[in-house]
């Protein structure tokens, strides 16, 4: 069963699947597209060969596909009346569309078929690409591999006198210098490590600081996701009181993951540590996000998702304590869902690191 | 008058105007967010203070605004919720919401208020985007000097015997030195070059090619894009008479620009070189898109855009020719509408460059 007919196959309500650019279109066709103010669109129909919407100029970047004829327009084209031609039938009754796709391009669908129903594609896509299979947790086990393999570099590379960008260019540096694509990261030092989305400022790291340093990339399509939290110099009693409340947490949140538990249940295991230690107010995010081809998708690890973990089923366990003004703590591997419960696929030393 | 309130300003339609992450944002509150599962929403109803909806977690990036109220949310909030509260009201009429949202989020909004009408917000917003500011302006010349000076640097450095992924990193790492961040590039060499938006690949830079090179990223939130087109070793007749017209389309075009021409004129001008030097077919995509805080935004120089061209507005004007299985030839520069015609804001040599 092709990947085109296992999405056709959860077309139990729709008529037409809509799929935008995103990971969900890399999953299916090997191509992610990229979304812009030309449209680009695979459209399952129930019956009938699936099409492929998108700009003649970038047709040449589409890899081969046996189940999906294309359907190229030129920049003086209507893609939404190519689409309609090529799909050959009256307007659909119910449209599933993935959760990406642009507003004015659902916009222009409703225009043009009035009287169908759309709804989110995206519940129907997560049940294909929730539980990884064997090549791709292989694709995550190498990205997260690059990960610590970065960590330790940056370890031996030092990072004290240098800003927060200084260090996030040197980490971006060393993932692409590892077969990393789409780098990103956030170093956060002193107090802006309370912010647990930082962008990476001008700030100069010094003797006395906690940094936070949150980095991955795509490797073959999959991404990497690693957070450790370093200090510069000997830390304060509090500092190190806070680290081993976050480590302990982490570990009581990966010892909770396992087949049949809920995505609920190791919030609450990884959160009951650091509440028990009186830091419950500043863990103020949920403990974790799928991973795979995207680098936040299902299953969310978050208190009332009910969802239960599967054989194959990858995210990660991140809690943290941020004090505003102080600093901050955020501690973060991804793993695999196994018979006898969570193996790590990020696994850089936890262990406090001062530099 | 403040951003804001020229954004309620065109509010003459929708009582609601709804802004994603996106250039828009960035435009009217110099923050542009960024799309996740996470939603994040700027709300600017006709009366009443302005609302930006976004997570907690993120709240500490946002800058000072003394005319937005933040609305920020939990992880376990319903974040739609929290926005219908903040607005206080009775659900809006009509709602325009700006083209780059998600089709979720458009969705559940739809759902939540069944009998609002929702229009696109982007032709809207572009009219306060379209005509840039002398700061705006300075900005994009800035930008556009890095790429120039980008070219000098590759061209002493070489590119014969690399791949096109070894010349893209080198011009990655060039942009980044010089201080652009978001870099992008396509590096398009021999046949590869005839698609004009090909991925860097494996393929050796070799004596006898072309190679296209496409390349840019922001400063300061503002857009850099150049395209040259390079010969390694002496070329043959036909290369060299091709760069020829579509050097000559690329000056028609730029001479063609200026105050009260309409878009799809400066598109008729380079494209009627191309055409009389019977290439026209082998011309595959428009002449142009506008840029600034976007790479591609409007005005789109393509033909049948009857938009008139007016001072301070910036676009790119790149012909090209694409010769299936031998080679391409592109030049791209960004000019901005002055009161004599068009200026150039790259300006790199467009002699035919021999490495």
């Amino acid at each position: 069963m092709t990947k085109i007919d296992r999405a056709r196959s959860i077309l139990q309500g729709p008529d037409l699947l809509l799929v935008s650019p995103s990971a969900d279109l890399a999953y299916l066709i090997g191509y992610a597209g990229h979304a812009s103010e030309r449209p680009t669109l695979l459209a399952i129909p129930r019956e009938g060969r699936a099409r492929m919407l998108m700009p003649q100029l970038e047709a040449p970047r589409l890899p081969a596909l046996e189940d999906v004829d294309v359907v190229a327009y030129d920049e003086t084209d209507d893609p939404y009346a190519r689409l309609a031609d090529a799909l050959g039938r009256e307007a659909p009754g119910s449209v599933a569309i993935s959760n990406e796709a642009w507003a004015a391009l659902l916009l222009g669908l409703q225009k043009a078929w009035p009287s169908a129903r759309f709804q989110a594609a995206t519940p129907l896509l997560r049940e294909l690409r929730m539980r990884k299979s064997a090549r791709e947790i292989e694709a995550l086990d190498r990205a997260g591999r690059v990960d610590d393999a970065v960590f330790e570099e940056l370890r031996s590379a030092g990072i004290q006198g240098r800003s927060e960008r200084e260090v996030g260019r040197m980490l971006e540096d060393m993932l692409r210098d590892r077969g990393l694509t789409d780098v990103w990261q956030i170093v956060a030092g002193g107090p802006n490590a309370a912010s647990p989305h930082h962008f990476s400022g001008d700030r100069i790291i010094a003797e006395g600081d906690a940094v936070v340093l949150d980095y991955g990339g795509s490797l073959d399509g999959y991404q990497a996701d690693i957070t450790r939290t370093v200090h510069v110099g000997r830390p304060g009693d509090v500092f190190v009181h806070v680290y081993e409340i976050v480590r302990q947490s982490q570990e009581a949140g990966v010892a909770a993951s396992g087949p049949g538990v809920r995505a609920g249940e190791v919030d609450r295991a990884a959160r009951a540590v650091i509440e028990a230690a009186g830091y419950g107010d500043f863990f103020i995010h949920r403990t974790g996000h799928g991973i795979g081809l995207e680098i936040h998708e299902e299953p969310y690890i978050v208190a009332g998702n009910n969802l239960t973990l599967e054989l194959g089923m990858t995210f990660s366990v991140e809690p943290g304590i941020y004090l505003p003004g102080r600093f901050g703590v955020r501690i973060e591997d991804i793993v695999v869902i196994v018979e006898a419960g969570a193996r790590r696929l990020t696994d850089a030393t936890r262990e406090l690191v001062i530099l």
